[in-house]
């Protein structure tokens, strides 16, 4: 079953696309969160260049924090391991960045990933969405492990001309340009934001850190 | 009498199987814990890949600490110790992971594992057991070190087929998906799931101090 | 449209110019800035040279952090991650140091970045700007990328009389000797700077503390 | 005199025996311990190995710290450092695990260790002693030294038939199986055992904490 | 402009002298001083050698730190930034060391380096100024560079009759040999050593904490 | 004048003897201390066994600290730096261990160590002094030095048969077997040991508590 797509919708399981010399393939992202203070964790024998995707889907989720509903100060209380089973295979490149974001978002929000779809494409910082390679045998890996839709970057609509029609007539193809767009295909339901102001929050502990005095002095 | 199955049911020590260009062995995982902060060691000669199963075993059981009845913070007040006996031998690949977690799993709750059992399998970060090699030689192995139950990835029992039956009469073999599935028969009892709310032990412990000052201020 | 000028003015992203030995690029700089404990994270698959590059940036930027408005305690309370996409291609050199101080300060100011202009230059600890190669490579790609200003090292203007008079023409083309003058070209405003005096400070928390106490002692 | 047999029973000082491809040596294991905050240092030209069977030996007397009648905070209390002479010798090997573990628990306890004796086996987290190699040229070399009394694994006990009847008389050879039966061998006494439970640990300085309040208090 | 003697005398930046293959040249060296923790950051493509230096200039300096001024604790709640342009040119070697220090003697005391000196000299822990290589090239780029006066090593002045006599009339040529006469020469005026002792610091911390108290007091 | 006898007694500062391809050769040895959180700096172009010993010699200081008269929190509120010019020659093997012992000693009791004096032997943890090589061409060295007197471990004594005359002459040797007797012989005058409990060293800073409150109540 493993390498077919998921058979529930879950929280930090997102199916991400490989290109390899022998074709496309599934390839399934996990991203758990723990009580911690802020390490960041990935395994799965991940090459330096996909170790890096993960910094910076890591970084957009974390600047973009009140977007997605999440307090800031979480990610201090919180560590994150993200693994790429399976552990003897290498594996490089950043077009899974989009996959490791949409992981991230959904640990840090509880929000589970719709299980029927898989995506590919790099990240940056910004949350925009950048081209990849080997987009047919990617289609076709995910026509094979039975996902129904598959987000691509924006700038590989003009390789879909390539692709054969029976790929295209099987699956769902979403060209998207920004996490926005990967996200509301892919989350189950859509974040709430949040205020939060550091100030605010200080301002709040040192509130209650008054009534704590108050409550000691009224005891006298 | 070393790599043959455990004379005792211990706390932390679990029996792998190993896979090597000479056969299959038994190979032993120790675990201990001690008073610390939260620091993971792990020796006995491990290749990266084998060093990254204790990573992602470790942190399917800090995710799941509840569950197995254990409070987070615990995990900030202990150093693990993972150690793979014979230190001499280098030892490498994912399929020792299960082993991995059950070890983690003894030592946080001191539930004995059995020890006439063994097992094989990758382990992700949600507690799926993914598919191995070698099944053949470790199979052998276990029956050759005195085993009478084995634990298999669920993937694998269709390589079952191949095993001869000398090897499938002398053990139980059982093929096994889900990590919660390979507790059941590894350890000698179940732990017993906990209620921890971050917020409420953050109340208790501000209860406990508010509780003080009134002790203080009876005093007057 | 990726290797293109930026549709809008953004805080943190600036074009830098890279050269290459199949000419000259857009190259992306991204800055995001997050609630943390002043780390700084670079990706991008940078080399060590481009690495410390960032560093001097960043250096530059703390010690002159008054002049651009900013409490220095800020970078304490803050991270930093500078990403230069796209993932899978190495990149090194020295000059994109003055791209990266300008991202830097737009992080730590929330001043825009203006979309249409272009930079390159090594930058020193004090903020001069020192000259770079492939300066007709890199204008060429910045006139193919829609760019409308370059800033371009003083050093290097010696170097414009190679450059077709069609580049020249269709690029507003600027030599600086310092990053103040960079900063008065790229960013939509400038900062104001601010007095900053660690002791006054010290002694204004203090203050604060006091008042603290004050505030307690009416309560009896 | 370097390579014999120490002169008098030390605190921290344990021969161990080496195999050499020029035959036995053996091998002085240092440890002292000092005021610290928990930091091991390990030197003496020792490769991977060596170095993890100190980490062994030293997981295993912390995990046991109270049987030993060690409290499990001194250790965070503490620096150790364990060096083997010669430096410009390079070691390595799984064989002296004992010996190092002996090492940390005499250091422990400031209990001293025999002098006369030497010992070899490599070390589990359990404190299981498990077999070498190399046994005959280790045997000379502790005759050679003026060693009495040796310590060898028990399923090395099979080996000794091979081993010249000169040796077997001239030294008290003991086969071993855990680590207790070492320490009984080569402790000039044994530790005493505590209790030790860390709730009553806070619960006492909880207790002190509020005998200091009631101090403070009694003062008006 | 780069690669001459500085237009101003600048705190925390120094002309030392580099030797390379293709003769001697003039090397900027850069400090920087913010707000921080006492971490040193050295960049510059620098080579072991040559950190080496500079971590052996910066312990001359803290070591002294009453002789120049400055208060110890001070380095604690400061980063120290020394970059050497230009990024892309690897740079070796201890010649650089009297350089260094001076740099940052300079950015701790805010003194400016005069503009029209260079100097060349390994520094030892003590301040004592070693022989270098390379002189005849290096005082010839200082003459090529517009600098008035070059500082070198005692032990190099033997050397001087090698020297032309148009560089020696050309340049005021003081050999030093230590580093007390290169900062008489370097500096635009001398720091005042001060008087610090770290019991007299704690006292007047402590005598300040119990004023506090006092007024605390007082205002009941 | 380098890699001659000192020409004072000073604080920190050992001749050590090294051998080399070229013969033998004076090596100084520098230390000094620094207010600071108990950090170690080795520079001078060192490899690990160097390295090594010096950490050995720190470790041996450390364990001793009262023998010496060092408090030992003071380790903790130090900084040390030991470093080997000449930065551009490498530096290894482990016989200057004794040399480095002396100089830690020194910087720690601010007692000189004396001008004319060389040493050479291997450290252990305990202080014995081990065998070294070379020592025809280290004598010769320490002769030509201007060296007065040349401390050799014990175990080289044999090998004095095989020195010149003139070198035995010109010289005072001393065979040394501890780190007392190098200390005696090397130091202007000796510590003074002391007496330091760390439970005593608590009692009083709580004793010392204890009168603030005092003090504070007092003042109602
Ligand atoms: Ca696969
Ligand atoms: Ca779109
Ligand atoms: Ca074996
Ligand atoms: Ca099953
Ligand atoms: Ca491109
Ligand atoms: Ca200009
Ligand atoms: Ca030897
Ligand atoms: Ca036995
Ligand atoms: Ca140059
Ligand atoms: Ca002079
Ligand atoms: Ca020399
Ligand atoms: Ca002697």
């Amino acid at each position: 079953r493993y390498g077919q797509a998921e058979l529930e919708d879950q929280v930090g399981v997102v199916t991400g696309l490989a290109w390899t010399e022998v074709g496309g393939e599934l390839l399934t992202i996990e991203g758990v969160m723990m009580p911690g203070k802020g390490k960041m964790t990935v395994t799965g024998n991940l090459r330096d260049v996909m170790k890096e995707s993960i910094s910076a889907a890591a970084s957009y989720v974390r600047s973009r924090a009140v977007d997605f509903g999440v307090e800031p100060p979480l990610f201090d209380r919180r560590d994150i391991h993200v693994h790429v089973p399976e552990g003897a295979t290498p594996k490089d490149g950043p077009s899974a960045g989009v996959a490791m974001a949409t992981a991230i978002v959904s640990i840090m929000t509880s929000i589970p990933v719709r299980r029927d779809i898989a995506m590919t494409g790099e990240i940056t910082l910004r949350g925009r969405v950048l081209p990849i390679g080997g987009l047919k045998e990617k289609l076709l890996a995910a026509l094979r492990g039975g996902i129904k839709k598959v987000l691509i970057p924006e700038e590989n609509a003009k390789d879909l001309a390539d692709i054969p029609d029976a790929v295209k007539n099987g699956l769902e193809i979403v060209p998207v340009a920004r996490m926005d767009e990967v996200l509301q295909h892919a989350l189950v339901s859509l974040p709430t934001p949040i205020q939060w102001e550091e100030d605010t929050a200080a301002l709040s502990k040192r509130a209650a850190a008054l009534a704590d005095d108050d409550a000691g002095v009224r005891a006298h």
